[in-house]
């Protein structure tokens, strides 16, 4: 097999070219018709070789390791179409303050590596069928524990996997937005939730948050006017502000959603990243009017897309239909690798861990960004993202484009804006923000 | 740790019930203050004990193995309800030659754990980011071959990954209709694809399918009526007749797309079980108008839930933020799984295997189905379904209705059609169909 791949990779052997029978290569070499048949077979699954029924085997004309052409950094500016196009792409930038991630490393790739260890001593033949409508029921169960834990009193029949977070909030939009229907959302607040809304007929109500809270003022009288069904929110360690509502704020709220009957769908992604244990909306309501939506993926790994809602049961006999309808049951693998990891004991000590890596970053994320001239929103402390203008350059865009041209991603104030337009903010993700060469480009603007 | 857990099981520890400080246990059992402290953080972990900061370790209300409750068999009809909300739970039959699924035990249930083995080999911190927007380029590269090989050529830049076939369905459904929209579909046909139009708000409009294809007369009356934009059709193997579009009907309905200006959203999700090589849709159009849809969940394993759309450039850069928006990138873990299992050179072998067992389970069902006193609509002799219909019973639903007190779960002709009236069609999985209980039930309806 290697000898093939080499004289392939060599161009020894050419795209096209036929390879000597197996009776023939096997009395060349020596070896038994069984071994090359075998390793002919191996290298046509590997796709290095064609079979072709009846005529023998030939050498592929591309190979599946080679798909180049994507891997060129492409040019970009910074509106919607980063978020939904190239976000994912590698971008050629040497760093990353922008994006919403933790690093790699911190994530804890040993519990990973036992996790998926452990999924393979599982018998296989559970992962023979669809699994059940709601998602693995153990997971279900261990995750209505931690919301006890947290509490918020649910049975596992109220937890609903999806995959990813991003499944359940597309779920929810999906049930309570129809074409031309009023919604209330952060200002600022998560740009795939506002283009996933406008995509279903929305019309966006922006909530401007502050640092201590939210604008209730303004909310109140967007409700007057527009009578919203629903207030898509991220009340903790909220994206892009890092802010999180005081529970007087969460209580009014509550009060003003029972007063113009909206419900409150409750993005709460980062809940294992708070150190405050503050209680948020889903403990002072209990599941009544608001609709919580949690994450594994960002803890565990991203790549695991292992996310939940937990509703009233009446709500989620209605969910259940619509997430069946649209792509069947989620991964039963992925949710036992999730159960997996869960059961380590190690879990807690890392997430421990990393809120205080993450809490020791934001420290000196502050101290730098302060002293590089920049005015920060709120120190929060906790969570991933900072959320400061540079008192030098008034608008961020620009600051984003002359980021790129010194190799650092930063995201500006008008990606995160229901209505796009631009303001002086830029979101900072912590964990992205402690190499030097951020804070040399940073300070150096305010040199001109 | 045992102990303990048995302590609870046996109720000596009841719920609520405090344990002994991590110091009064270690002396009470000799033990290092370590190894207790890591012992209940483990069991803390399996949630048998709840941690209480400064107050210490209690036993749990609930334990998360027990989600009894959903295990009772739900009653249930034979219409849609049934399958959206009750067909992924334990519905209590003995037999269930109504499914879609192939038995657990006809996978390659080796393949997969030798999957998950290597999976447990990969580089844990590639698992710790979103992956590429359009999924794992080395899957795509391997999936692009592939298509080479069955005539429809593709670059991997082509192919975008989903989280199943059935993500693949939505977001074609989610891209190319709009309220109000008449839309065509094979009459009967996919389900689940109908409750997703009508959701979206189409209009479906049903083209007959026929033992030897597809009533093209009915479908240009209704194109010139209606003026559809796309037809989802599924041309092989199609559930639940079992029938293959001929070359001829194919290219014939390509000339009538052409002329009524429609798309085609090929769903081919049994590709892999096809025996003729025969061409098809795809093949002759080479993706200018027709949209493929496949999925390695089925062959590889149901929980996998990798699936994927091959069209042309311009309409996969439309899909692509569809994609991210309604639930960002598909998981990279489960597409490096697939990717895994299919570089095994085990899997062609299995898929052949599969192919011969499912060949003699049609000679097998096909002949005691006719015995029994059934006609077959078609004899496919491949994939996974029959059409049938008893001539001693016309109503299916009726049929399916005995078949339950029976223990057999049939799936009656209604669920299979867009306007989900009875017909006396049912649709037998072939391989859920070798039991002699099946065909003892459906010999004593011919006694009355």
């Amino acid at each position: 097999m290697e000898g093939i791949v080499l004289a392939i990779q060599e161009q020894r052997l050419r795209p096209g070219s036929k390879l000597p029978s197996i009776r023939k290569f096997a009395q060349n070499h020596r070896v038994s018709l069984f071994t090359v048949a075998e390793a002919y077979d191996r290298l046509v699954a590997r796709g290095c070789l064609n079979a072709v029924p009846n005529a023998g085997f030939y050498v592929r004309g591309h190979v599946t390791e080679d798909v180049s052409g994507e891997q060129a950094a492409p040019e970009f500016d910074f509106d919607a179409h980063l978020l939904l196009h190239k976000v994912f792409q590698p971008l050629g930038m040497e760093l990353r303050p922008g994006i919403g991630l933790l690093p790699e490393d911190w994530l804890d790739s040993e519990g990973l590596l036992r996790g998926l260890r452990s999924l393979a001593r599982e018998e296989p033949t559970q992962f023979g069928n669809y699994g059940q409508s709601k998602g693995n029921p153990r997971l279900r169960g261990k995750l209505a524990d931690r919301l006890a834990d947290a509490g918020v009193a649910a049975t596992p029949e109220q937890v609903l996997l999806t995959s990813g977070a991003s499944q359940a909030l597309d779920l929810a939009v999906r049930y309570f937005v129809q074409r031309g229907d009023p919604v209330f959302v952060d200002e600022p607040g998560y740009t795939h939730l506002f283009l996933n809304l406008r995509l279903q007929g929305a019309r966006l109500l922006g909530v401007p948050r502050s640092a201590d809270g939210l604008d209730l003022e303004r909310l109140e009288e967007l409700a007057r006017e527009h009578r919203p069904k629903v207030f898509f929110i991220q009340a903790r360690l909220q994206s892009p502000t890092g802010t999180s509502l005081p529970l007087a704020t969460c209580h009014r709220l509550l009060q003003l959603a029972e007063k113009y009957d909206f419900l409150i769908v409750e993005n709460d992604i980062y809940a294992d990243l708070d150190t405050s244990g503050q209680l948020l909306l889903a403990n002072l309501d209990q599941l009544a009017r608001v609709i919580y939506i949690g994450s594994l993926s960002k803890i565990i790994a991203p790549a695991l897309r292992v996310g939940f809602i937990a509703a009233h049961p009446e709500l989620i006999k209605e969910l259940v239909p619509l997430k069946i309808v649209s792509g069947l049951t989620s991964s039963e693998l992925t949710e036992t690798l999730a159960l997996d990891i869960l059961l380590q004991g190690r879990q807690r000590k890392h997430v421990r861990q990393l809120r205080e890596r993450l809490s020791e970053a934001h420290e000196t994320v502050a101290r730098r960004l302060e002293a590089a001239g920049l005015e920060l929103f709120h120190e929060p402390r906790a969570g991933l993202f900072l959320w400061a203008r540079h008192r030098a350059v008034a608008d961020s865009t620009q600051l984003a484009k002359q980021a790129k041209e010194a190799k650092i991603l930063l995201f500006p104030g008008q990606l995160f804006m229901p209505d796009g337009r631009n303001v002086p903010w830029t979101r900072f993700n912590v964990a992205h923000s402690l190499d030097e060469q951020l804070y040399t480009f940073l300070a150096r603007l305010n040199e001109r």
